[in-house]
């Protein structure tokens, strides 16, 4: 029973241009990692945090530990865990990295108890996490850092995660600048009412955006890829912002927005050769500037959350795939 | 060159619960028929409305008028023409009574010159019509009038109307509870600002609707069929609208909502013998209320504005398609 899992759950992209607050997607490569075993006694141990140390540890006060901790309580267990956390998506990127976390822990949990729920199930523990790290227990980064792919979170009331269908050839560049956001802030500076004119083609471009990801019609997404509502005034926020932008579709992106509250900025493409261009057009942008950054090329995760190596102390076996890291030169 | 043809412009269902001013489908066997010959002189001339007399027919106040004359005048084209209007969606239905007569109108002068536009190039001429009858430009009874189908008006701002994906099977049972209710109130009760939460609450419903209806699962196109914003309001103009509701669920509809601005109401259903079951529900439910009422059931109609008969007086030759009338017992 002294099974050990590494698992892996990617970064996300959630809002997507018009669909704040419903639309995500998952990337590939770039997640976090978690070692994850049972233990003989009731407690979650998080032993180690590699990549941002001065993470709590407390499982009372780490996403991992209260997204655990909620599963558990659905089950009516007491059951321990020892976790090591291995962090590679940068808290306040705007890339979902404590919804990596949340997903990669309730994963583990359930892969090592047998499964008693489905990934699509776990959305609702790991938004716990969510709930302990920005007040709000949102779920549109948790759903495709566990499910993979383009979800849409339609309701809350009853939680209704979809899997939204989505052209094979779509890649996102991603350019994340390294300065802080504090989201608070990108929440504060939201109007809390909106006019029915502007509401009505923020949701006339997600229709738009969700049919052509499902007809793979790219010049539809692309044109649907408009936020009247958000853009306007969270992208004051990031340095460069239109700049970004008008580099990422000189160089034939489909479209190009904000990735979740950001700082990092996204663009959709048709196929990796215009990808890697808009990279190379971010790169040299934001070194311009003068601005540390990191640039990520993906297409779009198809599979979410993944154990990526398995050691049994019974039979001594160990299978282990080993997940690369893609990153532009 | 003194052809003469028939043409059909279906009735439409307009905001389609959650997509409103956005979403639109068009009905079957219920329409406009326009029977329109070129002349040899510059004056349109309508010579007779059947079905509701009282309409204009002065050509600049009807928008069979209207509509044609803004196709001419992007073609700089003096050109005659006479017109019978044979018309079957009553005023102020909430079937897109206007936008079905816009249609059939830009449709037949398109056709007997030839087809210089597109059907998808007709929408914006067709929408000057609407224009006249409701002071604003409308795109989303015209678009499934003329292209059938289910159809989405993206954007005004440049106008882009995209064809949607539907599964086949899939009815629309409307029930016309005959009083009248003003566009003018409709339009006045509705609120200029909404929460952005409601917002967001209503575009994760026509993304819902979206995908439902492109990856053909009925029940996400029923839990998606919910409107947050213009129901309630809108809802309350409408006798017994709470109970045809409850009535058009019950008989197994995956969801009931207002059709355009009322009174009409339409339930969605998988496959015909609920339709007739919600249309049976309808009939029973508007008779005890003793309102006046027409029930009607259809699929989607595929097509939209059509050629039902074609007369040449050269030839002498007349080829003719009947449109049937279907309405419940």
């Amino acid at each position: 029973m002294n099974k050990s899992i590494k698992v892996f759950a990617p970064a996300t992209v959630a809002n997507v241009g018009p669909g704040f607050d419903v639309l995500g997607f998952a990337l590939n490569d770039i997640g976090d990692e978690l070692e994850v075993s049972m233990t003989s006694d009731d407690k979650i141990r998080i032993n180690k945090i590699e990549g941002y140390e001065d993470l709590p540890t407390d499982p009372g006060q780490n996403v991992v530990g209260i997204a655990i901790r909620a599963l558990l309580q659905e089950l009516n267990l007491d059951q321990g865990f020892e976790i090591t956390i291995k962090k590679r998506v940068m808290p306040g990127s705007g890339l979902g990295s404590s919804a990596s976390s949340s997903a990669a822990a309730v994963y583990a949990a359930n892969v090592l108890l047998g499964n008693p729920f489905s990934k699509r199930e776990l959305v609702k523990f790991a938004m716990e996490g969510e709930r302990a790290s920005s007040g709000k227990a949102h779920a549109d980064n948790v759903a495709p850092s566990l499910l993979g792919g383009f979800t849409l979170v339609r309701s809350y009331g009853p939680l209704d995660v979809v899997s939204l269908q989505y052209p094979k050839n779509m890649f996102a560049t991603v350019v994340h600048p390294q300065i802080e956001v504090k989201t608070a802030d990108s929440k504060r500076i939201l109007k809390k009412e909106v006019s029915l004119e502007v509401a009505i083609s923020q949701w006339g471009n997600v229709a738009g955006l969700v049919a052509g990801l499902a007809s793979g019609d790219f010049d539809l997404i692309g044109r649907s890829l408009e936020d009247h509502i958000i853009e306007p005034v969270r992208s004051v926020l990031i340095p460069g912002y239109a700049g970004a932008k008008h580099q990422a579709m000189a160089s034939g992106a489909l479209g190009c927005s904000i990735s979740g509250s950001g700082p990092s900025i996204f663009a959709l493409s048709e196929g990796k050769t215009t990808a890697k261009k808009i990279a190379k057009a971010f790169e040299g942008y934001y070194s311009e500037l003068n601005i540390d950054h990191r640039v990520y090329i993906s297409d779009i995760n198809p599979e979410g959350a993944k154990v990526v190596k398995v050691s049994d102390s019974v039979t001594g076996g160990s299978r282990k795939t080993e997940v690369r890291s893609r990153k532009v030169q």
